[in-house]
């Protein structure tokens, strides 16, 4: 589909996140001194089909040679660029629950570049305890710590009842991209990026494709 | 879009999805004591538009009346039994480390029907410790207890290296729906529903779209 406004091709939601997957496979391949890897490879590998590996990568110009495959380490580079993945992210987490002292620890942030660097918590027990190296700041100070640390990024682990009053505080402080584990629908202007984590929700998709026999395409 | 070979109507991922929060959101009406709302209303709710909440609840049948809007309580039991939700699932956790064990004490699973009758580590020092009054079980003993206690469906939070060897233990048991947490592709026969989580690949796109300053859609 080519955007009428601009005349670039749409990216889908789901064409993102298979760059995701192709990042992570491209990055098991160097590890393993592969140089090339061809499109039905990469396919097998991630449980796709060639076509749609080409048609993927081939939104972002052209890589690879026909008859050698890609090469592994540029693909690799490319991708985390279009990603924006090829730099660090400052992040902060609001709420360290149960959820949120999980995330702090998720390694998988780390790997990815985005690093958290401060925590909030509205618990007078937990503000001043250390996690992870980092120490659990008042929830009052976060409007200017943000600003103060160029903090780009928050996960939001907080209840549902709170959520939005600290997203307006997060959105008045300038952030652009919020992951949200509060099971409610956050109101963000249009240019903040709100991506929402809802586990139960993935249980009810695998309790509707079990009832119903499901299959997705 | 039909199926050809069904003649059913192919119900999307994201209908799925919606289906979830419109769940959601009648819980909600249902408490606040609202008899009947309008598609406008419910799409006003979940920021979607009213044609998407018709169109999406008209592939379970017909609904509601014109101009009196649909029934909160029959809408919201109706969309419980699609979702399977009606329902109370038997549910494992294998591994508990830091996203294992905060999973344990989330509170969505529970009310939502999904509970959690088993975990698993592989852990000495975690077998036999308890997390929300469930004891830690060897994960040596996860075949026979998977079947003994009528496992449905089970969370995989363990390390990547360990869970493709896992889910085919779970997958020899019976289990046909995997919630997982390892940053990996699990192979699964066709039958086996796999839902894949990872919150690092949520930031991933947040940083997607503020570098490219992207608009779904």
């Amino acid at each position: 589909m080519v955007n009428r406004d601009t005349g670039k091709k749409k990216i889908s939601e789901s064409t993102i996140r298979r760059l995701s997957l192709y990042y992570r496979a491209l990055s098991l391949l160097e590890k393993e001194n592969y140089e090339t890897i061809s499109s039905r490879e990469l396919a097998k590998r991630e449980k796709l089909t060639p076509a749609q590996v080409r048609k993927d990568l081939s939104f972002f110009g052209s890589f690879g040679t026909r008859g050698l495959g890609y090469p592994v380490s540029e693909l690799k580079d490319r991708i985390a660029k279009i990603l924006g993945i090829n730099r660090i992210w400052n992040v902060a987490m609001i709420g360290v629950g149960n959820i949120g002292s999980a995330l702090v620890s998720y390694k998988e942030f780390q790997k990815q570049g985005f690093a958290i660097k401060l925590i909030f918590d509205n618990d007078q027990r937990k503000i001043g305890s250390n996690h992870k190296g980092l120490i659990v700041s008042d929830i009052k100070e976060m409007p200017h710590l943000l600003l103060e640390h160029n903090i780009e990024m928050v996960v939001l682990a907080v209840p549902a009842i709170v959520a939005q009053y600290i997203v307006d505080e997060v959105v008045q402080a300038g952030i652009k991209a919020i992951l949200n584990f509060a099971p409610i629908n956050l109101k963000v202007p249009d240019d903040v990026f709100v991506r929402n984590e809802n586990m139960s929700m993935e249980l009810e998709y695998l309790s509707f494709a079990i009832s119903n026999n499901y299959t997705p395409n």
